[in-house]
């Protein structure tokens, strides 16, 4: 297969890019780019102008993840306007019904209510869905998975088979926590989790990302702040999750936490409270997390299973004080823990706290639902 | 006694400003100021030009603390600079041993180090010692006081009484979280606490504020980052806690909240845990804690009991979502609690969750520092 010269300059470049983001694949510089054949699935992205719809994208390319055609789909607003990509023009198309026919698989990242909306539309119409948002991630039908945790949650639904599907993509906070705790349930059991988040601007989108960018501006400026996003002052300030409020006095960023893991890990029993927060940060959250464990673990051995799970890396020099960041995973594939150390408030050796970051847009929503997709090729 | 003219224009400005920080002692237009007077105590500020020094001379002035005399200490690259104080100048002096002659109170914030020198030198001369720094925290020897929680720890101390002594005032984030943490624990014993900080700039002294927002400009100018005070980026991130890491994986921060919870508590059995973590925040801490309680407690109760509890307001709407942020306690005394929710993850109303924000220089160091010296009178 000729490799036209436009694609080889674009993969140099990316060879490039890699060489900076070491977490991401590299390859060597002669690859042939494989993506776009004629036997590999028609894929369709909803909410294509969002944060997360425009990091599917750069997902796709940086991973060569093999597609026959691709829908870039948003609401009427956005429609007819240019997107690029793998250096092919495309135009933005409104969401419609009829969207998805043809559609092998649909990443939709758009909010809920598209996803209660159209989600089932393109699945009669035989398309596998997978949704990042939270519409039916509890829907017993549906499973909520992270490809490194629970594979075979999806391993009944088949690529090609006529049949559409829907699988859920878990909250960001969720995937990263899990990403790091699950190594270490798997071995001792976790049998209750105290999570407290630090969460980037990220999770509520680009408009919150500029936001913050705006008002950090204005503060430094003395100027009015601008508080579209969020009602009160981000820039040089935190506060509580702004998700809504259940009766139990939880907010429902954190109830996803403990019913997602429950469901993720198909276990019933295991107690989680978390306390969700938003910090001035821009794309990566990070979560102080206290694990209480059935069976003891001494802390080098909960070093050497984190050293050794997929898609997990560790930065815990204690002597340097180097440890996870949200910079140090920005853009990155991988989920970075440390401070692993044993929990002094526990006996035995049944407590264990780490400190996990990730990148909120690629681990915990797009580069998740891909590896989803991938598990399906 | 006649009112200075001088003196009557600086209560009416201080008056104005009371308007908007409504947490500190309103007074009237017309009550005359008392705490310049002879029947005082002699006091001396030890790092009057630092950020917590500053704010020493800002809380006496602001709680009309009385004094017959007050000395302006600092290193001998500030000596001879001039310091205004009540509309009085005064010129700052290189600390030496013989400061202390005649000071009755004298008020450290200049490192742990020169506590520690000079410290048992202000004893030795007769100086009640009421210290930031962690120097003295954990001797047996010497109280270590939140006037809300253990007065008594003091009281065999007594001002006049010719003899010096240490009184040693807790960390930032100890103080905090026991403000809230200790109506709680008075009811219901606190058997075990997960603690997570989000900790401000101020922490680290005016100059990381400083480096805070100026690292902020050039994050948002695209420039080379200035880190002198901290090694890594601070804008637009977060890390843990600078402090060396002790050789349980612990740093001192952390172990700061474990060990002097349990002394101010006079409670060795209470287990804690922390993680310590740095925000780009100005000047106030916020703490996500986890309690463990031997006694069942339900929420209404603990909301009836925080909002008895001296130096502590209650945020805690969940319709409109308003809880304690940084900014709320910026400049203010008191310590904001919110989010208090019965802990799902323990059985039989055991556990109870809390978020808590107070400002870190005024109730997480000098404030705490006069309330002691406030004890003395």
């Amino acid at each position: 297969m000729a490799i036209p010269h436009y694609q080889l300059l674009t993969h140099i470049t990316k060879f490039q890019t890699n060489l900076s983001t070491s977490s991401r694949r590299t390859k060597s510089n002669f690859t042939v780019r494989m993506s776009l054949k004629e036997d590999a699935p028609s894929l369709a992205i909803v909410g294509v102008t969002g944060a997360v719809g425009q990091e599917f994208l750069q997902v796709l390319s940086d991973r060569d993840f093999p597609y026959k055609s691709i829908k870039m789909l948003a609401s009427k607003k956005s429609a007819g306007k240019k997107q690029v990509f793998e250096d092919k023009e495309y135009v933005i198309e409104e969401l419609k019904d009829e969207s998805f026919d043809g559609v092998d698989i649909a990443l939709f990242s758009a909010g809920g209510s598209i996803s209660k909306k159209f989600g089932p539309i393109a699945v009669n119409r035989g398309s596998i869905v997978i949704d990042n948002s939270s519409a039916f991630r509890m829907d017993d039908n549906v499973p909520l998975v992270i490809p490194e945790v629970n594979p075979d949650a999806m391993s009944h639904i088949k690529l090609y088979s006529g049949k559409g599907a829907l699988i859920a993509n878990p909250n960001c906070s969720t995937i990263i926590c899990l990403m790091a705790a699950t190594p270490i349930h798997r071995h001792s059991k976790v049998i209750r989790m105290v999570v407290s988040t630090y969460q980037a601007a990220s999770g509520a989108g680009a408009a919150a990302m500029e936001e913050l960018k705006l008002q950090t501006h204005e503060v430094l400026e003395g100027k009015p702040l601008t508080c579209n996003i969020f009602k009160e002052q981000y820039a040089f300030n935190l506060f509580s999750h702004n998700a809504p409020i259940l009766p139990n006095g939880y907010n429902e960023e954190e109830m996803k936490l403990v019913k997602e893991t429950r469901k993720i890990w198909n276990d019933h029993n295991v107690k989680v409270t978390a306390t969700c927060i938003r910090v001035p940060v821009m794309r990566a959250h990070a979560e102080s997390v206290n694990l209480q464990l059935e069976k003891p673990l001494d802390e080098d051995t909960a070093r050497e299973i984190l050293g050794k799970a997929a898609g997990v890396f560790i930065i815990d020099d204690r002597v340097s004080n180097n440890f996870p960041t949200p910079l140090k995973v920005s853009n990155k594939d991988d989920v970075a823990v440390g401070r692993i150390r044993q929990d002094l408030s526990q006996d035995g050796k049944h407590g264990l706290d780490i400190f996990v970051c990730g990148d909120q847009i690629r681990k915990g929503a797009a580069l998740n639902a891909i590896q989803i997709a991938e598990l399906l090729l």
